[in-house]
């Protein structure tokens, strides 16, 4: 008998914990909506081709992929949402102007992608379409912190990463693709002398300025220092006076910076954030710009955005205390019935106790209960 | 350029239909909180096994299967979500008393069940475990009723059958498995030649009970016409009884009967019934008493229960209004940031307009404005 036993990193969520992420959920989508995001809801599964287009490998490890006995064609399940509101943004609304879109559902991975991950995440997130300034930045990033607030997570840090840096100091280098993954990888785990070694026969601007990113990391003070250190490389200084302007319109309670911090390097095209809670070691939210992403789709336009797992957030979060209700017998009167109609429409939750059932101890911490007293149905504490 | 093109009977679901799915699906949970329902979230995911435990070929063949990398175990989507749910009663839960549980969320189906179907519909239902009276089938009508009143949708009629009528006409036959499936056939398509052609070496009894369930169908006078000519079956009588209760205690505008009904034979174990709404071909609640749900996990207990689609509801309901929202100019200054914070918490849509964006068509029906009026911000009409 283990017809109960469920798939590695797969589970169930049970009462407690869904009623939590039902109200985030719900928190979270109010929030984009009263900021002027609409909602949208993408399929779960698409043609491999369309759901991968310019998203790169690592997207395509983490889909599970089956063929659609309808037309024969491979079909995969979302991994990610981005890539689909993205093309819902280029293809069905077409619109001019700033669109502004949310939306939040289930994705699926077929591994892991963090050690203890779940392969269900419920992803949320929000994205702005044709708006190319630091304006669409800071809004985006605002309702990134508000929807942890909304939350109730108030102690948390932005850490912001531009990738066009390491863009612009690798460019115009004639380095094979083997190499250049190399020095992605020396950067990440910042590992100084394999990235001499990769680098020896760079220029040495280039060299220095690898070199020196490895310690532009920690708060605004960093960016001060990257204006000197990388003050040769052309191209760096208004990407580095960007994320001055940003941080400083920020309202979090710490802001950070790793200037070498490679995460979707494929994927963004210019800043890039995450944000992180006290005492956790992943980050809640990732996002960032990523203008190329809806050009698959035949229509590039700026674009910026982010994601969270609301699974994820349920474990960092104070849970909820559990809703009071009111107990019935069951009576099969037609006075009684309208009377719980009545409570049931002012938001009590009403438990009929079914016939045979009346002493059940009850998971839903029920504080009155409803009796007939002179003929009246009453509500009183028990 | 067809990276847009999605599978058949796939489909997007943009803002305007999404926003009418979210409140739908708000106020179905809501109505089943009230009823004291608690929440369950089963995955996406399973071993094709115990998704499909004792469940039947029909769900088999809508099912859509992959292989898990991580255990090279096949796998299935949920193409229905009740068999995770009595997973999660008999063997999560496991509770003494009456457990009431609901759900909301996709499922996916490898082909359309109905003509014009989408392939991922979004399930909503709700369960009752632990009760075999009559008691719990009223409950859970009544909730299915309730739930489509709250979806605005008044004019609908609920349609009983109960599968153990059938299966009483048949007890103690020796009829072999090709020759029940074309009883079962006929009987579905009410087929009276076929039937009497099947039916030639049945006893009288049986083969005159079988022909009648041909005409038992319509209002409650086809309960007391099945008094009389199924008289001579033994067990049919209790079961017409508990029909005529259960009727009696519905509230809904039109109730009806189809004796001779063998929708989901191979599921249900007892009551069965279904909601159809004024001008829809397709019932749009199934439900009904499954008692043997749990014995695939160990637990047979009495089960009852309905599921609905809430993107087959969309069409059928009257689209809500969108809710008008606040125009606000991008200005980088704290005083006006508060203000927008406190619009926003208060419930209201506040959408900044992004700089060079100031005069776009906006989607989201603004009808007043921010505006700074000698050093105030207020909020005036457009």
């Amino acid at each position: 008998m283990s017809a109960w036993i469920l798939p590695d990193h797969i589970a169930d969520v049970l009462p407690s914990e869904a009623r939590h992420i039902e109200e985030l959920r719900r928190g979270l989508l109010d929030t984009a909506c009263a900021y002027g995001y609409e909602l949208v809801m993408p399929p779960l599964l698409e043609h491999l081709d369309s759901l991968l287009s310019g998203s790169g490998e690592a997207l395509d490890l983490l889909t599970f992929k089956l063929v659609d006995q309808l037309s024969g064609r491979t079909l995969g399940i979302r991994p990610d949402t981005t890539q689909q509101v993205a093309r819902i943004d280029a293809h069905l609304l077409n619109r001019k102007g700033v669109t502004r879109l949310c939306y939040c559902g289930p994705v699926l991975h077929a591994k892991p992608d963090r050690p203890h991950a779940t392969r269900e995440p419920l992803q949320f997130g929000a994205e702005i379409y044709g708006h190319a300034g630091v304006e669409a930045d800071v809004e985006v990033i605002a309702l990134a912190t508000q929807s942890l607030r909304v939350a109730q997570l108030h102690d948390f840090s932005v850490d912001l990463a531009d990738v066009r840096i390491v863009q612009r100091l690798l460019a115009g280098l004639l380095v094979d693709l083997p190499t250049l993954r190399r020095v992605h990888a020396a950067l990440a785990v910042k590992d100084a002398s394999e990235l001499a070694s990769l680098t020896r026969d760079f220029p040495q601007a280039q060299r220095d300025g690898l070199r020196a990113l490895l310690n532009l990391y920690g708060d605004v003070e960093v960016l001060a220092e990257a204006e000197k250190a990388l003050a040769g490389i052309p191209g760096v200084g208004p990407i580095l006076a960007d994320l001055r302007q940003l941080a400083s319109r920020i309202d979090s309670p710490a802001v950070t910076f790793d200037l070498a911090d490679l995460r979707g390097y494929s994927y963004y095209s210019g800043m890039r954030f995450a944000i992180y809670a006290q005492g956790v070691t992943d980050a809640l939210v990732r996002g960032g710009r990523y203008d190329e992403v809806g050009a698959a789709f035949g229509r590039s336009r700026p674009a910026v955005g982010f994601s969270l797992d609301i699974k994820q957030l349920v474990p960092v979060v104070e849970p909820r205390p559990l809703k009071a209700a009111i107990r019935a017998p069951w009576v099969d009167r037609h006075d009684m019935r309208e009377v719980i109609a009545r409570l049931r429409q002012t938001g009590e939750t009403v438990v009929c106790a079914l016939p045979g059932h009346d002493d059940e101890v009850d998971e839903f911490n029920c504080d009155r209960e409803l009796a007939e007293v002179d003929g009246q149905w009453i509500v009183r504490s028990i």
